[in-house]
């Protein structure tokens, strides 16, 4: 019996929802789940298409990217996930997708602009769009760079990754966290529709304003925090 | 046994058609029903996903926004739906959704205009967008504040909540009403398509005319009033 | 025992692809199909929603619009199919949808240009837009009259309706018709992927060119006419 | 018993992942499938609706186009197929689709330029449109002229038909092949999805720049070739 059963369950589950969500088709993509108490996390393993993924097919690796249990190679990704679960103390799992339309702006080059309370029931700020890397990193060891690249974007601009769970990297793709891996999916999923109605509002109306402060606080206050009374733990906080 | 059995199970119908028909994700949008006899409406719980709602988890209120019966917190737009209840008293049911293309043009702040036979069928103007309210409002009372936005507005440009059921709210999203909860999610589904038509042909062609004011008439007088003919029973002005 | 048992088969079974191929929602749309023998047309009844009709609705009609057999009333837009059978005996069904692409062209007042092969494969000439009809005709009698306007549109521009089976209404829809009611409904679904195509075409490149003659008539004339090679019978020209 | 039953398997199965993966409606499109110690393929018939399909229908054709076994006639496209097995030997299959944002840019006439990574995971170069044939090649013997049109744009633009396993045929539509006709399938639903990524892209942002070179390489060398770490043979280079 291995100790990492119910941790490659959440995995498996959380995996499945990409396919499910209209996030991936093929083998795109790749979702991780980790355990903070034995610092391991079980990922999906390359290239494996979703129609035959099992359980057992995840694989166990650690904050050094040794695999410590499984049969196959994991994510091509999984220096990028390691990373940021050493650099990230507070999150429970990643995912990473090429949903259309978040692939569209990262591709655009752009920042997804905070126009609605979709957005601020979400997140308060715009969906940071990273720059390329240097050639240099690229070359040099990719996927961990990745990782690194996404904490420096959030460094540079002052953004709270428990607050903001999504960023898009410049010509690839989105990756998303949260709490756990379902809430790391969901927020996938939810970046995606963020993607969409800026992506339609945008071509509506160029110059669409960003959606004013007070919005902003009231949709996020009533969802996250201390006030919140959105969903039926007003007092924990709830955020989804 | 409760009174408000048959209140309930309209109300939950109407709100597990919002996944059906594609105007909602997870948690998004809340559908009530109303029994003006007893002055009170069911609504559905804050925050609960659709696949996981019953029967009993709807949620009863009054006017006033008191919760008469119900285990959960009701939704956290409920004094919005109690406000309109309290002001329109022909409306038997209110529909909010996050639908895409509605809140695209919501975030855009621009009426649909009225660009075809399709709108017709339903209304005779264009489709209003309230300007986002003044930030003194939005911090004192909210919710409430939204059901005024949207009775101010119909106010001031003199339309006509049992012709016109549907409003944009700016940088919002879409609420709409009718006789029933049922029919109130009909015209959450009509704003939907029409957002999506209009939003199509002003790619095509931005400078697309306005409806004619006889095809206007036409359309939506064959389906609406003592002279409609549409239908199965035209003497009683069929609707949709 | 009726003897339009078959004729309402044929238009029911018709009438029920159209929300499958997801060209209608709700009551919108209806198809007819026609006996020459006897000189009358099965026709879906007015306003009632698809997933409840049953093939005992349709309602017989002949060329005159007198119901003949049913219990229902026949759709709002008899008049305009009864026009079109009288005027074109080679015609054996007629469908009208509210599909969202050819809505849109539509409302754009704009005709859909030849812009590729898949359009070819099916018609050499760009889908005619007709324009909205004169006040005093809609006023007058205005579904007769919309069988009007396409006959005039048609001997305007000197189209066979037996090579261009489509058109659309400016600011209504699409009309499509063909040797039998299941074609028409066929011709439904190709009008709308063709506006589909050119709606994303024409957005890609606004000046993207009209299809070459060269090509129109290859395409065209090895799906149709005497030297027709596509299909299982060649001799006889298969259109389909 | 006939000797290329696995043949006719192969090419019945790839076929029909054509509607399944929304690539084609009604009897659009056509895949084969190659038997190289044979010198045959088996194809689709002409015209043929896939719901309708059987594996006895499939076609078995020789490189000069003789038909060898079946009692169909085969796709009207089967000279092109015949051709391009003929000049490449490396391919075991090709497939043919009139997926909507494939066609939408060849009718625009505009190769699909490399905006992203999910491109660069497949092939290192912007994907060609070939020009529309001359009038004289298309009067003379076009299907088989279209094999050479394909051929003289990959020779014309120095392009490696290993690599690159796809082309948009200019206001026609996409032809891709593969090492199997599951592969090529593979590839006509990758090709319809960097379309889609790629039109949304230059919506957002008509300046959206190449993909950097170095990314283009790491990339496409981490799926391809010896050095490839991506799924679950890396030795053997995976890709896909």
């Amino acid at each position: 019996m291995t100790g990492y059963r119910e941790l490659k369950q959440q995995c498996y589950q959380a995996n499945m929802l990409l396919p499910e969500l209209d996030l991936v088709i093929y083998t795109f993509g790749n979702v991780s789940a980790v355990d903070r108490s034995q610092e391991v996390f079980a990922i999906k393993p390359s290239g494996v298409p979703y129609d035959q993924l099992t359980v057992d097919d995840m694989v166990i690796v650690d904050f050094n990217n040794n695999v410590l249990e499984g049969e196959m190679q994991p994510s091509s990704d999984t220096k990028t996930h390691a990373y940021l679960y050493k650099e990230w103390a507070s999150i429970g799992g990643i995912s990473h997708t090429h949903a259309t339309y978040s692939v569209a702006w990262a591709q655009s080059q752009k920042d997804i602009p905070i126009l609605g309370t979709t957005h601020a029931d979400h997140l308060t700020e715009d969906i940071p769009c990273a720059p390329p890397m240097e050639d240099k990193l690229i070359e040099e060891d990719y996927e961990r760079m990745t990782g690194q690249q996404i904490i420096d974007c959030f460094t540079s601009r002052n953004l709270d990754h428990r607050e903001v769970e999504m960023i898009l990297l410049g010509n690839h793709g989105p990756f998303t966290w949260g709490s756990t891996a379902a809430k790391a999916v969901y927020n996938s999923k939810v970046l995606e529709e963020l993607a969409r109605m800026a992506y339609l509002t945008m071509q509506i109306n160029p110059s669409a304003p960003r959606l004013k402060e007070a919005l902003i606080n009231k949709h996020y206050l009533r969802k996250h925090g201390k006030g919140a009374y959105y969903g039926q733990k007003p007092s924990e906080g709830a955020n989804d």
